[in-house]
């Protein structure tokens, strides 16, 4: 074992921080350079640490967005596992929970690199199947929380619930195109039609 | 004036199939190169047409980006246009008119284009100030449609009005987002929900 790795496996703490150095450091070059015109060296330079060090802990840029896409997908089930864990009425935790999914989607960074990625995926079918994978994911999280007890909509066939899901993801992800093309927009204004439109979606259709 | 600059203009519909000839064949190495990687010289191999020939209908990369989000911009305007010029009840003809949207939104070339195009806005201030003004119009137009006497929300203040016109397009904007996420994902699943959506954002609200 290099001295690299055993101070890698002996203090877990500093290892998780390093690899979010340089996650934040590959998040920023792949934003301001594209995915594919982003390489290590730039990634290193820009995280501070050398290329070696960053081999310690991603094998390579590959490695790394799929890290990214796995930080960003924990972050979304940390929100979902808020409304489960909560024991109250589920549309109003949702509704009242629209914001904390506004704020992730109208972020100035998160939006710039998730739009590269998937201007990338177009081009790069790995890059295509990591997020097509964690977006399989997402939509089997939600809809455990649109068939469960307390849910208005649970009775739904499998083909309404799926429009329903891709409705309610097209609405809160189209948000990063909405700040792009209109940076003045606040969150605020859009809850104002956001959260009829989302009550709509969760409950039964007349 | 050279041969070609007369030709140009002595027969204006050859010029207009040669000027989408090269829009085409950009937007096709825009999405496989990304816009940055795309130069005039794999344009101008994809076109079938030398770069002298370009540069008589096209200045610029930029120019050829501008004309491509203006042609986008018309053929929305030609929706909007059915809109307006049709008679009768304005919910029912939108929420007809809706398929229309989600098809434009689901064609997987426009979108790997339109994913791109946005990507690169948020590096390129020339490219984010065009996309803007394309959109300003849009919401501008949407809002005309929506204070106009036939709609259900002309009296909604200008906040709820944004509020309303932003979540509509975030919801049809994003349909590029799922397709990209979720290549399955089928027209008639959308609409089974978003037509009850886009009726609630299209009525007063509770």
């Amino acid at each position: 074992m290099t001295e690299k790795a055993t101070k890698r496996h002996t203090d877990p703490a500093l290892a998780e921080a390093r690899r979010n150095q340089v996650l934040t450091a590959a998040a920023e070059c792949f934003r301001r350079k594209g995915y594919h015109g982003a390489g290590m060296a730039e990634i290193s330079k820009t995280a501070g640490m050398s290329a070696g060090h960053i081999y310690n802990y991603f094998d390579s840029k590959e490695a790394i967005i799929e890290a990214i896409i796995q930080r960003d997908m924990e972050e979304m089930f940390s929100i979902f596992q808020q409304f489960e864990d909560d024991p109250g009425d589920l549309l109003t935790i949702m509704l009242d929970g629209a914001d904390q999914g506004v704020e992730r989607h109208i972020d100035k960074d998160k939006n710039a690199l998730e739009l590269e990625m998937l201007a990338e995926a177009a081009r790069n079918q790995k890059m295509a199947f990591l997020m097509q994978q964690s977006d399989t994911h997402a939509r089997a999280r939600m809809r455990r929380l649109l068939t469960g007890e307390r849910s208005l909509v649970k009775e739904a066939t499998d083909k309404e619930l799926d429009a329903r899901i891709n409705v309610i993801f097209a609405m809160i992800g189209g948000l990063a195109i909405r700040r792009t093309l209109y940076p003045e927009l606040q969150k605020d204004t859009i809850l104002l039609a956001l959260r009829p439109a989302l009550r709509t979606l969760l409950s039964p259709f007349e």
